[in-house]
Formats: C-alpha cells, sequence, structure tokens
C-alpha cells in the first residue's frame, strides 16, 4: 500500500490495524560510469514498494535526496545540507505522528545518510520529550539499510564472490536494471574492479581518490534477473522485520 | 531524459548541450475521497516525464513534499514548515548550480506551494547576489505550474463543463487514473459537486468548511482517457515553452 | 487608532470591542528616479492610518522591510532574506495571538511581498496547528494589498489611462506625493513612459532590464492631490473590508 | 535626509560625500499607564529626524519592534526572538554594506535591545570575516542609546530632579508628546512615584514586580515642551558625534 | 559539588535541597604575549569549583568557547557565532529545567560574551513564556561576572595600582598562574603596559589597533599567589550570593 | 601541548610544525548510580591530555556536552539538539581551519555522539565546497572513538572478562576512577550485571528499559589503576596515530 496512491480514507482505515509506515529514503549521487545517479533512491523504493505489494505494509513517499556532499564532483549529484535534512525529515515525521502513525521505518539506500538519519531521530526524541505534540503516544523511528537485511549480503557474496565493492556496487546496479532494464549499460570499465583507497573526506578527495567515482566495484557485473532476486529477497526479509514490529 | 535514470557521464555530457533541467515539485495532501495523496507530485511528474521523452530535456527527481498545512486535518497529508521547503530547494539549486545548470524550472502540482517556491527564488537569487558561488554565472529559477500551460484552460473546460472544481479536480484526478488506473474509484461523491466556500485558513477551519477535502469538484466525473490526453497536450505545451527557454 | 501611540490600558480596552488589528507591510527599495524608496511602505501605512482615524480599527506598527532582492543593484534599497521575514512574521503574530488578537490584517505595499507573507502565514498555522500557543484560540491572517481594494484599479484607470505602470507606478508616487508634498519631483523621464519587458530573475537581471528602476510607468503624471483622492477611496474601502472581517 | 524619503540617485549621490547612516531602533512595549506603546521606537526616530534635518546625515527606516519579552503581560507589547532580531540587523547591515555604506549607527531607544543589538554586530563582523562581501570594504556598527548622548542626563536631571525613573521616563514620555501632544494624558498615577524593586526575570517576574509597567519613574512630569528641548539637545549632540565619526 | 564528577542519584538527592547551579561560561582567546587562550575560561571554572567546595553549591560544565569574533586574527582563539551560542545555552538551560533545576548562575569570565548571554537570556524567557516546557515551574537566569564580585574590584586595584588593564589584565592572567603555576612566562613586555585606544569593531581593526593582543594591562605583575587570594575572595564572595540567591 | 594553556604565539608557532589538533568531545550524562556525568567527556580529555604529553601534539577544549537525548530521564543529563552540536561544531571548525589547522580529529567518548559529530562533518565540508574560506586549503576532520584504538578492546576483555557492557562500561568508569580517585563508589549493584536489551529509542523507553541506567555492564569491577593502564595504553595508540596522520 503506497500512501501517494492512497485517499485520506484509505489512510484512516489503515491506521485503525496499523500504525506503521515505511520510508523509503536514499540519494542522487554519481554511481560510476554506469550506474545511475538515483540508485540508492530507487533500491530502498523498488524494496519497499514490493513489501507492501506482499503485505498490505503502508508505504511512504520516497525521500529522494540526502547528503552526498563527496559525490559533488560529478555532474548531477545532489546533497542537502544535514541540518536541512534533519529539518526535513523531522516535518515528515510530526506529520506521520499528528495523524497517529508511531512506527516509522526509514528504510534507506544511502551510507552516507546514515548519520544525518540518526541525527535526526534524535532531534526528534528530543524536541518530543519536552513538548510531545498532540495525543502524546510515543513514537518510533526505526532506521534499516536494505543491505543489512536478512539473507542479503549472502546472497551478493554468491552473486559476485569479486567486484561486489562499496560504491556503485554490483548489487545495487543490479536491483536497479532490474527496474529500468532499458538503462542497462555494457561500457567497458578501467580497472575493470576499482580500487579501495583510504577515507575519503570532501568532494574533491573524492573525486582524486575515485576518478570514476567506484569504490572497490565491478557493476559490468550486474544483471537485471540477479537485481530481480535481490529485491524478492530483500522484500520478504522487510516484510518479515516489519511484522515482528508490528508484534 | 531523467536526472535519477542517467549516469553522471551522460549529465555531463547533456550539460555541453543544455544548461536546463525541470524539477517536478508537488504535495502530499488529501484529495478527497477518491483523491489520491500523491495527486500533485504524481501530475507534473507524469507531464514532465512525457515533456522529457518527447525532448530530451533534463527531469530532476520529484520536490515531492510540500506546505500543505490546510490539508493536516486529513489523514495522510505531509507537510513541510515553508523555511524547511526554502531551505531544501535552495540545497537543490545550488547543487544544481555547481554542476552548470543555469535554467532551473520548477515545475509545481500544487497551488498551496506558489507562494513557498517563490520566497525560496528570492532566498536564492538575494544570497547568491552577495556571494556568487562557483563560476558566478546567472542562474534563473522558474515556476511553472502544469494547470497554466497552454491548452490546458481550455481542455479542462471542454472535458468538465461542470464540476472541474479547485482542489481534488476532476483533471488533476484523472491525470493519476491515466498513470495508475488501478487506483480509479467509483464511490458516490455527496454532494456530485463540492460546496466553494469562503477562504480557509488554517487546517481547522479547512476542515469545517470542506468535510470531504474537495472543493468545488466532482472528481468522479475523472477518466483515465482523459488524463491521458490532458498529459500529452500539457508535455507538448512543456516542450514548448522550454525550447523558448533554450533559445 | 494607532497601536505605537496607544497606552497598554487603552489596548486591552480595545481588545473587549475587537480582536483586530491592520499591519501595514511594505518594503525600501528604489522607485525609479523620482519615487521615494519607501513608497511601498509609505503607501499602506497612510491608507491604514487613515483607515484607523475613520472606524478605530487598531493599526500596528509599520513592518518596513520585505524583500526586494530583484532591487538590489539601486542604491539604497533594503531586503530581508524571506526566511528571516518568516520568523519575524511570526514573532509578530505569535505577540499578539498572545494579546488576544484573533484577526490579524497584513496590509501590504510590495508585490515582491506577497510570496513570502503567504509562506509565513503557513508556517504560522503549521506550528500553531500542532502548538496551540496559550488560550489555543483560532487565529486568522489575512493579507490584503492596497491596489485590490474595491475601487482602486478603477480610479487608477481614471486618472491614468496610460503610463499607470507596474513599478514606480503614478498611483503608488501619488500617494506618497500626497503625504510628502514637499518630496514632489518634476525631472523629466527618459523615456517618458517606461517599458515593460520579460520577467526579471535577481538583481543584475533586473537593472539591465530596467535601468532607471521603474516598469511601464510615468511617474511624473503623479500630482499629490490624486494621491489624496485615492488614499480617502482607499481607507473607505479598507473599513469597508474590516467591517466585513468584524462581522 | 531620510532614506525612505529619498530617491535611488539621490542616496547614490549622498554615498559620494558621506558612507554613514543613522539607523533608529525602538521597541514596541508597554510604557506604563500613560506612556505610549511606541515610545522607545518614537524617540530615536524623532530625534535622529531632527539630526538629519539639521546636519544632512542619511537616517534610516526606523526598526521598530525589538525584544521585550519582559513587557509581554502588558497588552500591545511586541517581541522578536533575539535570534530572528540578529539575523534582520544583519539583512540590514549587509544591504547598507553592498550599496557601500560603511559607517552603520544603530540609535537606540530601547535597554532592553542593547544585548541582542551587540550580539548582532559580533554575528556581522564574524561572518563578514570569514566571507567579506562585495569590495571587502571594512564596516562598522556603533551602537548609540539616545539618553547617553552629551548633556542629556543633566537635562533630565534638571527637569526631573524627582521621578525620571528607568522605565517608561519622564524624559521619554515627554519626547513622545512634543511629537504627540494630541496623545498627552493626564491620568492619576498610583503610586505617583512606581518603586524600583530587585531585577526582573521573565514577563510574569516583570507584571508581579511592576504591576502598572513604571519603573521608578513618575511620567505625570512629563511635558512636551520639555520634550522638544530634549529633542533639540539630543539632535544636536547626535550631529556633532556624526560629525566625530565622518572625520 | 561538580555536576560532571556526580552521579545521577547524586543530583536526584542535590535537587532536594536545593535547585541552583552555576554554569562557569568562558571563551578561548588570545590574552597577550604571556596570557593563556583559556584564561577566560579557567578564571569562573577555577573560582566556581572553589565556591562549590566551601559550600556545596552544584557546579555544572564549563562552557568553555563563546564569543570571540575581535580576537579572531590571533592564532588559536575560537569563537562561536552569537546565534549558534543562544541555541546552545538554551539547550543546557532546557535541559537543566526539564530537571528541576531553577535558578541557573552563568558565572562568566569573559566581557565580549555578556552581550549575547543577556540574549540568550531572552530567548529563554521569551521561549518559555509561550510555551512552559514541563512542570511550568518558573527558571530563572542570573548573570555574574567574575570581576563584579564583591571585593574583587578592590583587590585588583591594591595588587595591581597600575596596568592591572582591561584585556589580559593582571588579575586574569594571575589566577591562570595560580592553577597552572607551570605556565607562568617571564617575557618582557613591550610597551611594558599595552595602549588603550579607541573602540575596536572587527578582528582586523583589533589586531591593528592592539598588535600584541593586550588592552591597557601590564600582566608581568601577575603573581600565582596574588591569583590564589583572588580566588579565595572571589569564590567567598560568590558562596555569599548564592546563599542570597537560595534565600 | 593544550590550547587553553597556550599563548597565542606558541600556538602560532606550533602552526610551522603542525596543522594537526585533537579536540576531545564527549557528553553529560548519567553512567548509572556509581559512573559520573562527565565520564564521556572525562575519558577522551585525559586520554589526550596524555597523548599531548607525550608527544606534543596540540589538543583542544573539550567539547563537553554532546547529544544525549536518551538519558534525558535521569537527573543532570545534558543534551544539544543535533542542529545546535552542527552549529557549534563547525563554528569551532572554521576558527581553526581560519588559523591554518587542516588535521583536526575529533577524539570521542560518546557512542550517541557520532551521528551528529559525522553529519557535522559533511555540513562543514559542503559548505566549504561552495566557499573555501580564507585560503581554501584542504581541511580534513577525522572522527576517533577512544574504544576502538589500538589495543582497547583487547585490554578491556583482558581486564572484565565479563561485565565489561555497553553504558556506564567497567573501562571508562575506569578511567574516570583514575583521574578522580575520591570519586570511587563502592555501592552494590542490582543485578550485579545490568541488562541488555531491545534497542531503546527515546528518553522514557530508556529508563523503562534500564531503570538505573547501566546497560549490560557491573562498574563495581571498576579500578583506579585499570583506568591508569587503559589511559596509558589509549595514549600511545592515539600518538602513534597522530604520527600516521602527520606523515
Ligand atoms: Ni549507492
Ligand atoms: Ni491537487
Ligand atoms: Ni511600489
Ligand atoms: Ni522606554
Ligand atoms: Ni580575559
Ligand atoms: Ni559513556
Amino acid at each position: 500500500m503506497e500512501l501517494q496512491l492512497s485517499t485520506w480514507p484509505e489512510v484512516e482505515e489503515y491506521l485503525k490495524r496499523s500504525k506503521l509506515i515505511v520510508i523509503p529514503i536514499g540519494s542522487m549521487e554519481q554511481h560510476g560510469p554506469t550506474g545511475l545517479i538515483g540508485t540508492d533512491a530507487i533500491c530502498p523504493e523498488v524494496i519497499a514498494h514490493k513489501a507492501g505489494d506482499i503485505s498490505g505494509v503502508m508505504v511512504g513517499p520516497t525521500f529522494s535526496v540526502g547528503v552526498a556532499q563527496h559525490h559533488m564532483s560529478f555532474s548531477g549529484s545532489l546533497c542537502l545540507r544535514p541540518s536541512t535534512m534533519i529539518a526535513a525529515m523531522n516535518d515528515w515525521a510530526n506529520a506521520l505522528a499528528h495523524h497517529g502513525f508511531t512506527k516509522l521505518v526509514w528504510f534507506n539506500g544511502h551510507g552516507g545518510n546514515i548519520a544525518t538519519i540518526n541525527a535526526a531521530f534524535s532531534e526528534f526524541y528530543h524536541l518530543r520529550n519536552y513538548a510531545p505534540a498532540n495525543n502524546g503516544e510515543r513514537v518510533r523511528c526505526t532506521l534499516r539499510n536494505w543491505w543489512d537485511l536478512q539473507g542479503i549480503a549472502e546472497l551478493c557474496a554468491k552473486l559476485y564472490p569479486e567486484g561486489h565493492g562499496q560504491h556503485a556496487t554490483a548489487s545495487e546496479v543490479a536491483v536497479t536494471y532490474s527496474q529500468y532494464p532499458e538503462r542497462q549499460r555494457n561500457d567497458p570499465l578501467t580497472p575493470k574492479i576499482a580500487p579501495v583507497r583510504a577515507p575519503f573526506s570532501d568532494a574533491a578527495d573524492y573525486r582524486e581518490k575515485y576518478p570514476d567515482g567506484r569504490i572497490g566495484s565491478d557493476p559490468s557485473l550486474a544483471r537485471a534477473e540477479d537485481g530481480a532476486l535481490i529485491v524478492e529477497t530483500a522484500a520478504r526479509s522487510l516484510v518479515e522485520e516489519m511484522q515482528g514490529l508490528e508484534a
């Protein structure tokens, strides 16, 4: 069930049986020469929608632009200041809490968002502790990265014993290809497996260390059918976890 | 051409031939008993993507949650504080300007966003006037509401001589049905045409005046095929306008 | 009745019979070679004070600096960032609401303020919806531009069949001359009627398009006696509208 | 010379001979049973305008609402959050600096503003130190309270050997009566001289300690003709100081 | 009693007998060629801790970085924007108020902090007036500069009849030497007594006027044993004042 | 070398040989019935100072209050909103960068700070990418938690094979006892080893799950001599890491 494809009476109805909502949260940023800029938004969105189809859980709109300062030297990358993202996530959370949602699962597709998402949760809990809005019911925010779901690491290791990588990974690229098969690309990559170097800091430093944007990955391994399998596996794990939270 | 479905080298390439990007901007808010909460995001998104398909213009990710304070008494509506929206829009605009986009067309689906979008433009121009980032090239933000495009008002008047309305309009609901035909609903509406009353102020006032959320509309008139026609017409008008801006 | 010329017991007394206050809101910005920088603050102030004299309605201090980023290439123009203006207007509104005013009429003299004023209203309603301050009584903000008052457009069309214009208009300049006759100027203007061009964006763009600051106007038509008539007409219309709001 | 009554070419001309501007800054707050809410804005405004008439110095619009949290238990008092006031003052200062003003004299009428004005100066200097806007010329902000001008303390001591007081003082009330003689009031005050107690903290505390709003004063001593003398004396001192700053 | 050296049950116990806490607040900024950058934090910290030892009053952690924009041209000086400091002080104050502290004594070591501290108090009172957090008990913030305590001015005048000065004073340097005797320095200073000039504005102006950082002082007079006497005297005065506040 | 115990010429001298500074960063929050509220600030401070003594590296003042929203139901805990902490850390970082420090090592003692510290780094890099202040040299922020230093995990496992825990750990309490032996406490704890439960969310949830504040730990195991050993080990590891960064 998608919030954006629901009517308000349907949401009202849903809230009688569940207070849980899954909010895909991603980023717009370079994903190497062959990966899509929307990769980190598309992955959690596709998995969450599949999970919604399976289980009927409510899925919110995708929070699609995150904190990607280190990718800003590659054309097309967008970035929120972390303080802006904290403000925006709190606006979303307060609105959802206002309607009675009490279990907000932020389903994340971008490692660079993790810190700011957690900071936003602290801001939310802290302000709400002083001034519990509306009915004052306890609201819980949960962060879940799609690649941490049960079964995903094993699956990726099996699919890509080498060259899975850390950014523009074979698995995330495969997920996007499964959703947008027409966007699949077969450009040769040089080197085939991108290097892994010392941690980066700012955008200039990142580009110097990773000139084509990839870290440690060979996304030419990505196949749409593998992506579909990853989505299926992730969606089932997510459903199971949501059922745990509902209990 | 969609930013989120492009690679960074494709964006870099695009920027050699055009500096223009269309950014759909909408809202998550109730649209009456039968309209979708995402209506105001879906409409500009669908039209912009169609325009992108026709013309090759770059279309950014959809800025999907806007200022909808007056809809907050209906389940599922989300809302950014205007000051948050100004901050977020400026983050997007600064990132795009950093990459060399100089014509940012915010393609809007929600009347309640217009004030804040224009305020965000002023904030952007004012700060950039004092401290022109990067290369200092002039960047122009343009607001375009989809319903104001050439030919749309006439088409709606023809399609819905009565009951088009002001919120949860027949035309916007038709556009969403054309995109999501499975979400079409045939619930009887009472009254068939919603009332139009004195201007509303806050969320409580809105709900008192418009108890089912509609203003002046009869969205039961909405047909998917009409929606498709509206999308087609709007996309062609948008393309033409963009060509004017490119010139 | 002017708030700044009242004592606190007088305000307390006033609040027993009315909850309405009119707040003139303007801008400090160039108004062409012969118009005053304070024009947009002076016009609503003069009209509101006259309306206060006629009817006894409370008139607040003038919010005199607004959003005028596009005029910043002309000496003496001031500008608030829209986010600052939203914060300041909310401070004013919260203070007035704290004392029991529930009908806040922002009486505007500057087109460039409209977007930010409406954004500020949304911010006010939204935050108050979550945490209704004090007694929680519903507070309503209204925006009224002086040039939109009943009878003004007709009067201006009659007074200035040609050359009324869009910025540094004959009518607004006439209003300032009626209040400050010693500031009347007779400098020849070239061209006599300023051009109207494509919409402007930032300050540099405005100055390029409108090198002397005027848009479409011939303020040499402005006469103090016409200004007095405009003020009189506008004040009477404002009083009538306020009586409507009071009812 | 008043900024709001000048044209932009006049300001441009002025800047060729002087970079100095005086900005009256006050407050809207109770001033006892007989004093005007606008007293602290009116006093610096009247004195500055007189000084402008004498000397030709540029006088900006009055920053009329300040920090008056402790007066908020009296009807009609307004208050900016200090953080809002810092933002707004920086917007004004940056705009003036943009045009080439380098000597900004904030001419103050409210003791409660002093802390925030000085904090705003620090914010301005600090940010400008990191990123000197525009031409990078050094800009200096000066705070001057009207009651600290040469000759004022002596004059007040002579005029009001007893009952001058600390808030709703005889002298400030006299200045307002000199400007608005029709607003003079003769209500009996009880006690004739208001008490002086331990320092106040918040609005409730202030009202408990000073139930009619006055501190230590007997404003029934205020006479319009004394006010005129104070204005004259203060204006001449201000002119002399400004000449010192110009040198 | 130090908050940071207490357990939470000890704080809970303390709050049964007292609601008062002393919070040392200082700055990190140059103090001339021989004074420590932490001088303004160390002085109130040492005195407050001594007062805590004598009387058992609770002493909070030291708020060690303040507003020192004018010292930024000297290596090692730090500075908060005033608006940041207001936010941070309000976070501290709200947390303390949440636990039941109602008498917050900010014990200051830096003249440049005074304005922002007072602005922060106004922000705190104002917001709390609208939305009294938690139990709504009245909370009072007090600012006390250590050099204003009973007996200090006299003692300094006696110890340093000449060369005490205004910045990098003999007395503050002596206090730091009493605490950190190994940091005492005997560098010759030129001139022996630093000049006093016209008021400074920004960092560049300060450095031009006071090239080695001192204002009017000869810190070579500072002796650790004098510092110990100052600390002793100040601590006893502070204890006495706190007893007055407790009464 | 401590910044707060240095003079500005000493800092200037230091910057000729190194651009690195270590900034201890902690929290004020409950650490169980026997642990000190300042534990998370004391640990990194003590270790960093020891490392500074050994190696001469510059150590900044301790950023002593962090994000501890989940501890707010225990008396004495303080908390910054994450957005405030981001602002304050950026102020510190900009000031240090202004003086020429380019390697800022934030040496952390509180797990709850990690997210906000990383968010603050992103804010810093992002803003600096658009507008590189001053000389534009690249500045790198590094986060290092003391418990992650080489050798610490092994040492703790050896010292406390059971009951080390996750909050109010035996090791962190031992470090504070080594520094403040007089604050050692021998209260019996019930249960001896605190429970570990499902992840907590807000302050009320934390207190319900962990009624005395500890998570999984038996801090009665803490011995001052063990603490000294931990400090020594950590300081040597820190020095080694800093030498790596300097290289
Ligand atoms: Ni990714
Ligand atoms: Ni709509
Ligand atoms: Ni105008
Ligand atoms: Ni006054
Ligand atoms: Ni000092
Ligand atoms: Ni800890």
